[in-house]
């Protein structure tokens, strides 16, 4: 194990975002966001899917009286919507919603048990239990949600109060499980304790919580199966189908053998990448080289193999789940916005154990494209499932593809997603940068101010940048005192030749010092050094493996970070009608009121097919003849803005003529 | 209602097909398939899915003691089977086939009760259930079917001893269905009944049984909706989910609305045509203008905006259903082999009505790709689904597309589709002529000796075909006395310009005799006169209407009447790594060893993606570059001979380059 075992992180307190982009972003988070999930929590959005999360929790406290309702996992909910407010408290104070949350911290503590249990689903629904459906149940993963909310809310306020409260349940959780004598040997359906225990024993220093993680991750896919144990017990019932039921899947669980044997990405999208990280951050805290080739080999499959250009991944609603290398179909796709979260995670725990930039482009693939894509420019609408291609008639008529909305809901049955993606944005600071002995290395260009430690020296960092519209950016850094460390700056994956990079006005041969993707400036930085960074960013036609076959013949569009699409609305419909040629010029052009917040549309020559009048007016739909088209300009807008203008068809991948 | 009442089919016993290209398949079900179906029925297919049928009715009878086993309808594969032998021995007496045919017949019938009931299901299983479930439980679909063999076999040996029991069964069904008081006013989920009661008229000449069936065809849909009343009865268990489960959906069993206000094709594809089917009979029988005008309109919905290149109907395997206008995705495509079989007799029945050589196009395209297709060479493999696209990994690891099978299974636990195949192919004689006063229709050239009664008078008809693989065309006319009367020939609609028709050596012009489609020769018939007709046939690029989204920028191959498709036993894989020029030629080449039959084999001047080597090798799978490309020679063959040479891709649609 190298000496990136000592990379950390930034905390979250220490940046404060100022990006043009982004702080819209953050803000909408933070003003929007935020508050109407906590509505949504209480019921309170019209024409919305019920939560009944607080009431839930209301319930279990003995505050209220009522039945469960929702989702086995309906407190994760609420923990995830706690732990977006312990970010944006980090950043931004905010007294009222501080309140708000310190009443709901107090509610989640009085719907704990005296032993640290919680989990309003088995107090108020199944009080007998407890512990007996880990497959089907995601009692642990309620609890690692909470778990993280807590430290998110303790290192975001200072407050220790559901900190302890998680404390207190994670000590119980240990006298449960584990392998010596009379505990269960058990472990989650839905990983997230693990990454959660992670989190919870780096900020409080208690080993116990990491052996524990080590202990789930360990014992996952062991033999005898825990999940074949369970489903044996004569009074096990499925939760998710009568009865009995199916013996479980254990691919679907990640479950099917250990965590080192595993090979390639399988089962449930989400569960798979929060696993990942955990081990990830395992590999990191325990030098365990195991782990870590583990790790590289499902990550080399995940990205290379099974992720769509947006940086989604999770081919089939059929269990939210990977189907099988190159199997990317673009109608049919779930990409669950949860998934890519969970992708970003691993994504950051990766780059702490080594530098590489493919990890950080991956990053940020996934972060401009479908993450932000998921949210409508409103903050109150969400995907679950993005898709690459959208026909808003089949999402209705055809029901294979009725997980597939053409447009955006307000909140769902199932609302994993929403909060998910409050507590990314609102923790987007944590992000930016790592820290390795004497180098900050910069993942993002994204405008910030930061102070960074560097051994014993703080580091200020003011970041200035375009992006993605455009590719400049200015850092400006600022040591207490001058002396000399490395800033290793990201060569994004999209970068074709040559970038300028000055340093104090001077040029620096830049691909002289870069290494593993970043370019290396180890020098002696004194007050306000300058750099200076014009990453060229060039809208280019992407293509597909050879073996993908749902995009062979077909091309897309990028520019910089930012994948683009054609929408109905520039284009008419039906979009497979459009064609274009690979060697037609890729104008762009900042529009700036595009969806108020503008954006660079980028237009082409294209063709359409144009098959004249009535010639298939009559008889059955197929003929013998040459397809007319006619020359059209197509219209390209970036991904992460479709489906804001109403409902219709949408298309990443293009069909390529010449 | 015009003339076209009075037109009627051929009876089997009057055609013997000599065609060479169908006494190979008519050979096949008489000497293969019948008798490995009657394995299968019997149990006795190793590897095999068992059927149970034949046990179920020895229990039923009280001959044997044990349980029910198969589906509820699993009766229906039987009565498939004794309709198949009765076409068969129609035309080729077999007594030690009779001999068979008649035990099994004294099997059904001894398992009939003595109100003529007859059902294993109910008998066996759910003794007091009788009628409680028609929305689920078939019961008047597998009388239907028993009443179709029932016919079949009085036709084709001239035994009445189950026309009798089924006439029985259905005066019972008459008792206890109709408007009458004390009546049910049900009708059955799965329409079959409705056509079988019109055969069972027409042989009998009971009008009771044509009452019966257009109530039955009436009531269909009306207000308050029966299905909904079953539904509500506090007994009422859903017979495919647990107890209560979902109310049905009207639309899936085509019950919506009344049938005469039904516009458009859904619901479930076979029971879609099969009621269609039952509705042109009773439009012909009873000249009902209303009910023609349905027919009309739901067949123009259906073939123009339903349909796939190769006959095939039902987009989607949610429900074995169609789903809305143009959506016909070739990959997770259903298109069921009995839907297609049930659109021929819908053609048939539209070509009684009015001989409009559209409905003959349409039959004959079903009938040469989708339906000979579903067979493997072997006689005893079959397909359920019919797919324009197999990639065999997805159909393995994607679930959104297991039920597309990439190779034809032995038989099915539910196995509607072979014996259904059976008695098609049994009883093609009954598809190539209609009679109508004093005009012989020939919709198909299939090599056949036929004698058509026209009036008082007989006429021989020879007729020999090269089709599918040459469109030369001979029938020698010869009337038991010379006269007028006028044979009409049908310009298919793939003949493109002229034709080359001879009368007794004459040329005469085609174009202008043409009506309907059909080449009307109206003259003075004397002795031996002979007809020469040669269709071009030429392979031709189709390309699919322009609201067909999985079809755009591309193309398939059309020879005659046959759709080709390429293999990646001839053409590597991916085959969607393929492109073509529609200007580039198709050369045809007859391969007399291909499969053991021979066929005309398609090769033309195509492209394969070629990215060089290692240009993917490592990073994720997008990159910014053109797409290379080598000059391959590809390789079609016929739709319906796909699959049979392993496991393996396949594609019917190419994407077109230029």
């Amino acid at each position: 194990m190298s000496a990136q075992l000592n990379t950390r992180i930034v905390p979250l307190q220490d940046t404060r975002i100022t990006d043009k982009f982004w702080s819209g972003f953050s803000k909408l988070v933070r003003e929007t966001v935020i508050p109407y999930q906590w509505e949504a929590l209480n019921d309170r959005v019209a024409d919305a899917d019920p939560s009944h999360a607080i009431r839930n929790f209301r319930i279990a406290a003995g505050q209220e009286t009522g039945e469960f309702y929702g989702f086995v996992f309906q407190d994760s909910d609420v923990a995830k919507w706690l732990e977006a407010v312990g970010y944006s408290l980090a950043t931004h104070p905010d007294p009222d919603l501080e309140r708000v949350a310190d009443e709901a911290i107090e509610l989640v503590i009085a719907a704990q048990h005296k032993d640290g249990y919680l989990n309003t689903y088995f107090t108020i629904k199944e009080k007998d239990k407890r512990w007996k459906n880990l497959t089907d149940c995601h009692e642990l993963y309620c609890a690692g949600h909470m778990i993280e909310a807590a430290v998110a809310y303790y290192q975001g306020t200072g407050k220790r109060r559901l900190l302890d409260a998680m404390c207190r349940f994670a000590d119980y959780i240990d006298s449960v499980f584990g392998t010596e004598p009379g505990k269960l040997q058990g472990y989650d359906g839905h990983q997230e304790i693990e990454l959660a225990l992670v989190k919870l024993y780096e900020v409080t220093g208690n080993e116990r919580y990491l052996k524990l993680s080590q202990y789930f991750i360990d014992q996952r896919g062991q033999s005898p199966h825990f999940f074949d144990q369970e489903y044996d017990r004569p009074d096990y019932e499925r939760y998710w189908s009568e009865g009995k039921g199916q013996r479980p899947n254990q691919a679907y669980h990640q479950a099917h053998v250990p965590v080192r044997e595993q090979q390639v990405a399988v089962g449930h999208s989400v569960r798979a990448v929060y696993m990942y990280t955990a081990m990830a951050d395992l590999a990191r805290e325990n030098g365990d080289e195991s782990l870590l080739e583990a790790c590289r080999r499902l990550w080399k499959n995940t990205v290379e193999k099974q992720m769509y250009i947006t940086g989604g991944i999770g081919s089939t609603h059929h269990g939210e789940a990977f189907s099988f290398d190159y199997d990317l179909p673009n109608d049919t796709v779930y990409a669950e916005t949860c998934a890519s979260i969970g992708l970003i995670f691993f994504a950051q725990r990766m780059l702490q154990l080594e530098a590489k930039s493919e990890y950080a482009d991956v990053l940020e693939r996934a972060l401009y494209n479908l993450v932000i894509g998921s949210m409508a420019a409103d903050g109150k609408h969400f995907f679950y499932v993005n898709p690459l291609e959208v026909w808003p008639d089949a999402s209705r008529l055809n029901p294979g593809r009725h997980h597939v909305k053409p447009v955006r809901q307000r909140w769902f049955g199932c609302a994993c997603c929403p909060p998910n993606l409050a507590r990314l944005i609102a923790s987007l600071g944590q992000y930016l940068y790592t820290v390795e002995e004497d180098t900050i290395y910069t993942h993002l260009y994204v405008g910030n101010e930061s102070t960074v430690s560097l051994g014993d020296r703080k580091v200020a960092l003011k970041q200035e940048a375009e992006l993605p519209w455009d590719g400049r950016v200015k850092i400006t850094v600022s040591p207490e005192r001058s002396g000399r460390f490395t800033l290793a700056l990201r060569r994004p994956d999209w970068v074709r030749g040559e970038l300028t990079l000055l340093v104090n006005g001077k040029r620096v041969d830049a691909a002289s010092v870069v290494r593993d993707g970043y370019m290396m400036l180890d020098r002696e930085w004194g007050p306000s050094d300058q750099i200076e960074l014009a990453l060229p960013m060039e809208a280019e036609w992407m293509i597909a493996h050879p073996q993908i076959r749902a995009d062979l013949g077909k091309a897309a569009i990028q520019r910089g970070p930012l994948v683009y699409c054609v929408e109905e609305a520039d284009n008419g419909q039906p979009l497979a009608a459009l064609s274009v040629s690979l060697s037609a010029k890729l104008e762009t052009r900042f529009d700036e009121s595009f969806l108020g917040s503008g954006a660079v549309i980028i237009e082409t020559d294209g063709w359409q097919d144009d098959y004249g009048d009535n010639r298939f007016e009559a008889g059955i739909p197929y003929r013998p003849m040459q397809p007319l088209r006619k020359p059209v300009k197509l219209r390209a807008i970036p991904y992460y803005m479709w489906g804001n203008r109403g409902e219709g068809e949408m298309a990443v991948w293009l069909r390529v003529r010449d």
